[in-house]
């Protein structure tokens, strides 16, 4: 069936309206009317093709969320009317130790929602902006939230469960003091999810003026990392660090407030690499730098029903897909509290928006 | 009391002979003996003030075993006759968390055994080239091997407890396959103990001319690092890597031979920082790259206890103590198997060697 989509054409065009395809659900597939959309940053990333390999035309989306609307003969956990989320991964191999471990996101053919390898039309997935999707069973998950919160409940779907998934496999809980770096996207959930979990949260941003903002999502304290003599108080200070910044920045200023067998975790993905870290940093106290990309997808499951359980979802700005071009521009200068959400009923209008510059 | 030693002045000139002086055992004090002492690549560091802060005159040395001659009044777990060892620590606060859990590696006020701040004379430690040290019991360590293994079971004391301490921390056991990268003091050591606790080892060298004698080590298999096909083999292969060498080297080769949730562990502490490892190396895996210094004096023990048990020593090659500048040059050119440790009993004969070059 064709459908309509916001994508661009190349990496140097405006996103625009475009028709695509989706193919007929197959025995395990669920067929899913997209609601909202969540704009994470990686979807300018791979539009603008600043990771290599970007495939045209390019339909970003990976924060899915809607109602079934159709089910293959052997789908057996949905639906159709059912509430539903798909997030950055539509399949992978279904065999390998990671596929077994329930962590398909490690999985080394795990196939994104877009920009992945795929027999249907064109040849690779397009994402979320656009008004249907058609996805493996194994990849949608159960939205338990009131459909009130639908909206705010899709950024969960990739910022979510990129920030619960570390803070999962480095055991955050109560009696931990544990460091939220970068106030965005990420980083906001970042707080509400640490403190839901029971620890202290202290957000670290560059700017003073995210002092109250932080504090009013929840973090216990807060520190402006330009200051360096604010910095110097929390010197071997925290349990774990969730790193959401993106931008490359020095880690020493921050893996140096660990404790003693700390981790700082780095779940932002830079064009560029940080500066070097000192061997010091780590070796002194027995410290960690890790990485961690998104989270399975039972822990994905996980995710979303801890949230509904504690009213827990992302403070998002709603905006039609012809707005897209215009908030990408804002997101890069981090305007935005915290994330665009797309009202996906918006792509069957008219564009009314002179939102076509090129980036 | 006065003693003889073998030190320098100053940053560019040799190591000689000097008398140095010891304190009497206070009532915790253990005076002992040296018989021997390893010569470690820190003490190069150190003497040639590579890294800040070194004091003058510098006597190195912190791989120390001989017998006790004295102790004091209050010092139950030794007595004069023992053989004994003395590591990289003299001195702690005794009190922190880090203390109390054993772990005084890592205390803020750890002293160590040479180039740390002490009320005796001159006002900062010197260390096991020496023909005598006086150290608090709790920093003195039982040598349960036979005494003929003396000069070998030196070098444990920091190449030993510093490739020993991670392989437990990380878990290292049966059915790991653990990557040894650089055979040197610190790498025969991690491949030695790492097949003594039941770990397939891959070991990691830059030279073709090591592969044999990383197997007669205990080598499962041997990668000449340079060959990027050997290299391609083991991609996301290994559960866990000791790294140990100090030279600045590219990480995500290594980092990326790491399975999911692996370690990438640094005991090498170079100089200027390595090349920054790629975020995705990190994130695509969920890749830690640590560090980790010495270990705790319990840890100590129980290695050196591990090791008597097992028949493990160092591989040494024992010399004069005037042969050490000598010594320290052909440890830069890596022209050593793969310890040099040096028989204290020299220190009191008439230096017979023209080993007094500038370095």
């Amino acid at each position: 069936m064709t459908i309509k989509a916001y994508g661009a054409h190349a990496s140097k065009l405006p996103l625009e309206s475009m028709d695509i395809t989706r193919r007929a659900p197959g025995a395990h597939d669920v067929q899913i009317d997209i609601a909202y959309c969540g704009v994470c940053h990686s979807d300018i990333h791979q539009v603008r093709s600043e990771w290599a390999g970007t495939l045209y035309p390019c339909v970003p989306g990976h924060e899915i969320v809607g109602r079934v609307s159709a089910v293959g003969a052997r789908v057996t956990g949905f639906k159709a009317g059912d509430l539903v989320g798909v997030g950055c991964i539509v399949d992978s191999c279904k065999h390998c130790e990671d596929c077994a471990d329930g962590q398909e996101n490690y999985c080394d053919a795990m196939i994104g929602t877009y920009n992945g390898p795929t027999p249907d039309a064109p040849g690779h997935t397009l994402g979320g902006y656009s008004q249907r999707i058609v996805v493996h069973e194994r990849y949608v998950l159960s939205i338990r939230h009131p459909e009130a919160q639908l909206a705010a409940v899709a950024p969960l779907l990739c910022a979510g469960i990129t920030t619960y998934s570390p803070l999962r496999h480095w055991r955050v809980g109560p009696g931990h003091k544990v460091g939220v770096v970068g106030i965005g996207g990420l980083g906001h959930m970042g707080i509400k999810l640490a403190r839901a979990m029971g620890a202290h949260v202290v957000a670290f941003t560059t700017s003073e003026s995210k002092r109250e903002a932080a504090k009013a999502l929840g973090a216990d304290e807060v520190v402006v990392s330009r200051h360096s003599s604010e910095m110097a108080k929390y010197a071997k200070n925290l349990d774990f660090i969730l790193n959401t910044v993106a931008a490359p920045h020095n880690l020493d200023a921050f893996l140096t407030l660990l404790k003693r067998d700390g981790a700082m975790t780095l779940v932002g993905a830079p064009a560029a690499p940080h500066p070097s870290p000192q061997p010091f940093s780590l070796i002194m106290k027995r410290r960690s730098l890790a990485g961690s990309m998104i989270g399975g997808i039972p822990e994905t499951q996980e995710m979303l029903d801890f949230c509904a359980e504690r009213g827990i979802v992302a403070d998002i700005e709603l905006i039609r897909a012809d707005e897209i071009n215009t908030a990408y521009e804002r997101m890069l200068k981090g305007d935005v509290k915290y994330r665009f959400v797309i009202d996906n009923a918006s792509l069957a209008l008219p564009p009314q928006n002179q939102d076509r510059k090129p980036s």
